[in-house]
């Protein structure tokens, strides 16, 4: 038997409390914003038997989710005290630029909500979340998933199958919170990368944001030279332009909130491309670039194609398990859960 | 009724003596170099009924070619006798650094017949033909298909289904010749986009083979920053860097061989990548460079899914039919054969 002091305490498996703790595997969750990765979690917890609703301010969304048989609503305040009652986990699904008004409004009529968030950096997100609503119950994630097309329209409930979803693993975070975070992912057929926000911003400007700057400056030059190139143009220009093909308001708000991590990897790219320019020019080979991008790529496709090793041997909540997560997950280890 | 003196004459149809020639709707093909696109080449014209045999230095390739029922051999000197004797069309499928000897044999021992090639570069092999064997009979060509992978067992029938092929269309083109290696790419499911050399290499250096280089530095960035980075890699660094998994000898071979179209377009993005940097450094934010490139894919994208339109009233053989047919492409539009 649990009181309702006990629960939901944040952190009650953080203070030691866990006896006769009742679990709740059906905790509601709340999604602010439904666009392509918020909607297509909303479709997936529901398909999962999950309690889920959701607020989004475009009445046409909202219309259109509602028409497919879920819970969503434009009154955010309304939104909000249903998650607090419920004792929902707040997921933030809208872009960076947006978040500061509604975390105002958490903390104002959901405090003790755990909160979490599918935007693509971490650390300006906790610094909004730090400034606005200071007292936040809060574990970022990002579900490394996604099309370049945007909106309910293309939301998919398998969109998050077999993908990677990194969540916050500072030394500060709750125990309790971050694995019901991580339950989340896991629910959605996830694998859990556990990172610190500034190790995680450094590797998406590098595997994320970068990749769209690139492909960006490809399309722009192939389709400047000429409609004879864009006729010609096959795999390589299709596959490698492809992601500037999203929607650029979407673009530029994860690029432009991660920019001293971007400024970084697109500075070295510069380099690597004046060499490039450099050794064709002076001595006719590309060797340095083209091997190096090689032996690059293969490395990525031995990761992508091994068996995925696992974090274990660590005890959610005990000493130090926050570092013993992250040390595991950058040798490319992910936690798919416990193993009780 | 033909006289052996008139076919097969190089430039029948171009003579205007017309009357009476007799069609050679089977004429042999010879493939030398059966890797990825010579191999492809030699499957799809045996699927289609068409006689075609080819040379491969490799033994291994040549046995793996033979048992599947094809017709190869690892002697050059006999299969291009067997190339004059049987008036085959020769094709030139192996990489460019490697063709001066290739046709320097063509010259001693098939010194008549009709050579194509399908090199990802056309200036530099004119040059080369031109050189070692001025006589030649020479029409250039250049299927815009592939894939990462290379050698006799990447090898597909259907690689050239519905992909543009280049057929180089100078001023002095022959029109029979033209049309015979028109039709074989038509006959192997493709497109024919004609086009002079020089503006072919303008091309394919800004589709082709500067995607190869910003792939490779794309990857080479995002493989260093961490093995963190590489478990988070989602769809945009996959994509963006697929072809540099390509052989580093096959892509350093097609783009050192476009030397200066390469460096006309590396120096153009690299100066638009500057341009971003300095832009999020300075203002915060990166709007030219990814609204640029969103508007090229989309032009892209809209000239990839629109109905193609066709070259039309050129009459292959009359005054001009070469820039007529080069003015079209210009255009976006693609051959399919005549009318009739």
């Amino acid at each position: 038997m649990v009181t309702s002091a006990e629960l939901p305490c944040p952190g009650h498996r953080a203070c030691g409390n866990l006896e006769g703790v009742t679990e709740l595997p059906n905790r509601p969750v709340c999604i602010l914003g439904l666009g392509l990765i918020g909607g297509s979690m909303m479709r997936a917890l529901h398909d999962a038997g999950r309690e889920v609703f959701g607020h989004n301010r475009s009445a046409a969304t909202v219309e259109a989710a509602t028409a497919s048989g879920h819970d969503a609503s434009t009154d955010l305040v309304a939104t909000l005290r249903r998650a607090a009652d419920s004792d929902a986990v707040i997921v933030l699904a809208t872009p960076v630029t947006t978040i500061e008004p509604i975390l105002a409004a958490i903390a104002e009529h959901a405090p003790g909500a755990l909160v979490t968030d599918v935007i693509s950096v971490k650390r300006p997100v906790a610094e909004i979340v730090h400034r606005v609503h200071p007292q936040a119950r809060y574990v970022g994630g990002h579900p490394m998933a996604g099309t370049s097309h945007s909106g309910w329209a293309a939301t998919d409930p398998a969109l998050f199958t077999g993908a990677m979803w990194m969540v916050t693993t500072e030394d500060t975070t709750d125990a309790a919170d971050w694995e019901t975070v991580a339950d989340i992912a896991l629910l959605l057929g996830a694998a859990v990368v556990p990172a610190a926000a500034d190790a995680h911003d450094r590797a998406v400007a590098a595997i994320s944001h970068l990749p769209h700057l690139t492909a960006a400056a490809t399309a722009t030059v192939g389709a400047g030279e000429s409609d004879l190139a864009l006729r010609l143009a096959a795999g390589s220009f299709r596959d490698g332009t492809r992601v500037a093909g999203t929607a650029p308001a979407l673009q530029r708000a994860m690029i432009e909130a991660n920019g001293v991590a971007v400024l970084n990897v697109l500075s070295e790219t510069i380099d690597r491309l004046i060499a490039a320019r450099d050794e064709l020019r002076d001595h006719g080979t590309t060797s340095v670039l083209v091997d190096d991008g090689h032996r690059a790529r293969l490395a990525y496709e031995s990761m992508a194609q091994s068996p995925r090793a696992l974090i274990a041997d660590v005890e959610i909540g005990a000493p130090g398990w926050q570092a013993d997560m992250r040390r595991q997950a950058h040798q490319g280890r992910v936690w798919l859960g416990r193993d009780d």
